[in-house]
This record gives structure tokens, C-alpha cells and sequence, in this order.
């Protein structure tokens, strides 16, 4: 449920969410090369030093921040080993109280979203039992192939209490080449936020918002803005603050005026503070993340 | 390279892939009665039944088929051991000769199309070394963030001798709603194609086509005639034929006159015509990819 992220922001007064985007060479060489001893140079060495890191940045993080981001892709890219490694940084994530977004922007034809839409939000049939394969709290979707490829990750989240944030408006630099098209008027990331926003019409929270977000750069506030106006009971997933580009005062314009709406996404500002400022991993990250939250909530107001 | 899946079709005479879509529910009961009562009612037990489907349909298939696509999210929702049974199963096609496209639909921005790209055409950096995850010869793509999201995948397909579908024209019904849409004249989908024809420009194989292929659903044949045109150097990989509702002279638009330019999927037809026709698993799937083979051949002429 959004509802139940809605809460953690309210409670650590934090629209933020760290992503835990774990290339080897963000890790301390001495947290890589005590697994590379013990399990050798390869993915296995690798998964176990990132979960390491997960947890040291996990267990400096989460009285403080609502919500985890892990990036599937540099989980997938260590093979096996490296996804066994995002599924326990989901549990331990879960177990500390934090909101889990995976951010693997599947998408495809209904069967195909459906498969994708219970390994990641629901559960996968197996016999007589139903099991869950991943079980995040949150999915980033691809939507291009439109209405009937997204439909089965809403079904699974109103099933299972879920919710999925939607790509409308991406972060980089050559989103506009078809996001920013005009059609009829208008571009067709608007387009995307009006199939978004009908996606979300059945299912409400008691905040008001659906379990259908949006992703919204934090790179292009002009369109922000648009889309809010847009969509505006719609939970928009920000990337794009910080290494990107962004700042705060262009993530606000994905807020509404209750500070509500919008979680904004930071990765390797945080996972790296250590190397820029020094210090341990742990309280590095934690000293940037109180930054964050602190320069993002004099931007956007009470929450 | 696209070369190599054209010297396939070429000594195969069939430009056709079957789909690897195995559903627990398309195996014969006593496939998954006998792994589950080896590894109980568990992801373990469906990963080994799904994966024995597999070895039966690859071992009856691989000497009259060019090429298979396993579709990741049938693997992915039996969490680690399907995506066990997955990567097993591309190796299993590939000893056979196999080429294996995998259809995972992967998109991201930059750095992090990087690690897909890495993960499944590339390799990861690992230490010293360099080793590949799961090692495709090919990879669907959704390329809705544009440009700077697809450029890492060509970098690999071009390292590593590797090849991309992304998507353009997708078959399935709310396809148009944003695929469809009119912008400058030409409907999204068009614009697509210009994208897609420009990432190829700089690899064309000895065949004249280019590393970057396109996805165009059989169900659009009045569109895939109009793509066929806009890229004519583009292999095309077909869905939608057979349970979608694709007939052979609906995908013969997207092929080139040389009877080159196309690949056409099923998957459904093929791993379950045992059920609708009798017989073993096997010979059932041949027999159909045999009556797929000439019923194609004969709408497109000599490959």
C-alpha cells in the first residue's frame, strides 16, 4: 500500500528514499577484498561484500529514512549470486521496518506482466501453495506497451497490498526524444500521466492517494510541475536529485502543498559519502542522508 | 552478431524462433509430479520440471529451429531457481546451437542499462577478471527513456559480438495507446523506428543488417509494412503469430524480398501442441514448428 509509505515518511518527517545501487567500486576496497579472500574473485566474493554494504548502509539508515531503493540491474549483473543478494536485501530491509522499492521497470504483454507482477509484488503459484518469489512493497513498471501490460502488476498490488510507480517522465538526458513528442497538443508524457492517473482510479488510500505512482525526474522540474497539476492524487517516485542534476528546490515541484506526494530518490551521494567526506560507510551516509532530508523538507515544507 | 542468427535461418531454411515460455501449467502433469516429488512443492521442485520441459522441447527442436527465446519472467517468478533453471537453460540451447534471445525487455538510464547490458550480453568486471553473467547472444530492449538508455547495450552487442530487439510495435492490444499516437505527422511507433534505425548505423553485419533489431508484432501487419520500409536493415523480431491471433501472411510484411529481415516467434502453439494434437511433448512441438516453418516459408518465399 502507498498508505503504509505515506506513514514512514510522516513518522521520519522524510520524503526521501535511498537507492542502493551497489557497484563494487562504490564499496571500501577493504569490505571487497575481505570477500574476495574468503569466497575468491567471483560473484559470489562480490554478492557477499554488497550485502555487507547493504547492511552497514541499512543499519545506519533506517530510523532515519522511510524507504530503500534497490536497482536490480547491478544486482543481476553478479548472476545468480547477486540476485540471491537482492533478496536478502529486501528481507533484511523489510525487517528493519523500511519501505522496499525495487526498481526493475519491467513491463510487457498482460501473461508476461502478470509473471513479473507476482514474482516481484505477489506470489507465484507452486503446486497447491501460492509462495512469494521476491516480495518487494514496490515495483517500478515500464508502461510503452500500455494499458493491458500494466493491469496485472494493479491487480497483484490491490491483491497483495502493494503499490508501482510508472515511468512517465525519466530523469536523463534524452528522455524528451520520445516522452517530450507532441501529440494533440500535448507531450506524450502527459499522455503516459493520463493513462497513469486511470490506472490508479479504483483504488484510493485513506491519504488519497493511489497504489498507482509515477516516476518523475527530478532533472526536468517544468514538467514536474505539469504533472502534478495532472495527476494530482498520484505518489511520484523522484530520481535524478543530487550526482544527477536536481535540486531541491526542483524536486519540490513534485510535491503538493501538504508535503505529501512525492518521495525523492538519492543513491550514490549517499552509498559514496564516505569517499567524499570521509568518515565510515555507515555514518558518512547517514550524515548525507539527514542533509537530504534536511535541505529537501526546507524546500518542500512540513510533511 | 545478427549474422550468425542469419547463417541459422540460411542452414535451417526457417525464420522462426520458439518461445520459451514455460508455465507450470503447460508441462505434462507427470513431468511436475515426479521433480516435485524429488524437491517437494517448491520453486526447486517447478525450476527442475520447468527445465527437463525445456531439455525435452530444445532436444527435439535445436536441428530444425534456429533459434529459441525464453522469456526471463516465466524464470524469475520461481525466484533464484528459476532464474537458476534460466541460465542453465540458455547454455543448454546454446551447446546445442542454438541462438538464444533472451526476452527480458531491459531499459534503464545510462549507467544502469550498463549493468543490464553487462549481465546479460556483456561481461561484469570481477576483481581482475571479467565474467559473464548469463551470456545471451541477444536481448529484447524497451527503449522508451531513448538514446543514452540503449547506447550500453549496443556498446556490449558490439564488444561481444551480441545483438538487441527493442521495441517498437508491440503485439498486444492497448499497444497504440501510446505507441499509436500522431506526432509531427507519424505515429510513435515511426519515430521509434528512426531511433532504432539510427543505433545501428555504425554496425552492419555481412548480410546488411545491423546489430539492432526491432520488435513488431504480427497482430499490426499494415504497421510492421510500413516499419519494414522506414528500416531496411533492421531485423525484425516478430510475436504474435499463432495464439495471438498472427497469420503467416500477416508476418510475411516483415520480411525483406530476399526472404531475409524477419524472425517470427511462438511459443505457446509449439510447447503445448502436445496438448491440442497428442502425442509426446516432443514430437508434438516438432511436428508444429515444422507446420510453422512451411506455413511461413511459404507466405515469404526462399531465405
Amino acid at each position: 500500500m502507498i498508505d503504509s509509505l505515506i506513514e514512514k515518511i510522516q513518522e521520519k518527517k522524510n520524503p526521501t528514499v535511498a537507492g542502493l545501487d551497489p557497484k563494487l567500486d562504490y564499496l571500501p576496497e577493504e569490505m571487497v577484498k575481505k570477500a574476495f579472500d574468503e569466497y575468491g574473485e567471483t560473484f559470489k566474493g562480490a554478492a557477499e561484500a554488497i550485502f555487507e554494504f547493504n547492511k552497514t548502509l541499512i543499519d545506519a539508515l533506517y530510523d532515519i529514512v522511510p524507504a530503500v531503493k534497490p536497482q536490480s540491474a547491478y544486482y543481476e549483473m553478479y548472476g545468480i549470486d547477486g540476485i540471491e543478494c537482492l533478496k536478502k536485501t529486501i528481507n533484511y530491509a523489510k525487517e528493519k521496518g523500511l519501505y522496499v522499492i525495487l526498481d526493475a521497470k519491467r513491463g510487457d504483454i498482460g501473461a508476461t506482466s502478470e509473471a513479473y507482477a507476482k514474482a516481484y509484488l505477489g506470489k507465484t503459484d507452486i503446486g497447491e501453495k501460492q509462495e512469494p518469489a521476491f516480495d518487494a512493497d514496490s515495483l517500478t513498471v515500464n508502461p510503452y506497451l500500455g494499458t493491458d501490460g500494466v493491469q496485472p502488476f494493479v491487480e497483484q498490488c490491490l491483491k497483495f497490498g502493494k503499490s508501482i510507480f510508472a515511468l512517465v517522465k525519466t530523469s536523463n538526458k534524452s528522455s524528451g526524444e520520445i516522452q517530450d513528442l507532441i501529440s494533440g497538443g500535448k507531450p506524450i508524457y502527459e499522455h503516459m500521466a493520463e493513462l497513469v492517473k486511470g490506472w490508479g482510479m479504483d483504488n484510493f488510500g485513506k491519504y488519497g492517494y493511489t497504489q498507482v505512482g509515477a516516476v518523475v525526474g527530478a532533472t526536468y522540474p517544468e514538467q514536474a510541475e505539469v504533472l502534478r497539476r495532472v495527476m494530482p492524487h498520484t505518489y511520484f517516485l523522484v530520481p535524478g536529485y543530487g550526482a544527477q542534476g536536481g535540486k531541491a528546490e526542483d524536486v519540490a515541484k513534485s510535491f503538493n502543498g501538504d508535503g505529501l506526494g512525492a518521495i525523492v530518490n538519492a543513491s550514490r551521494s549517499i552509498m559514496c559519502a564516505y569517499k567524499k567526506n570521509g568518515g565510515e560507510v555507515g555514518q558518512a551516509a547517514r550524515d548525507e542522508a539527514i542533509r537530504m532530508r534536511d535541505d529537501i523538507m526546507s524546500a518542500v515544507g512540513a510533511v
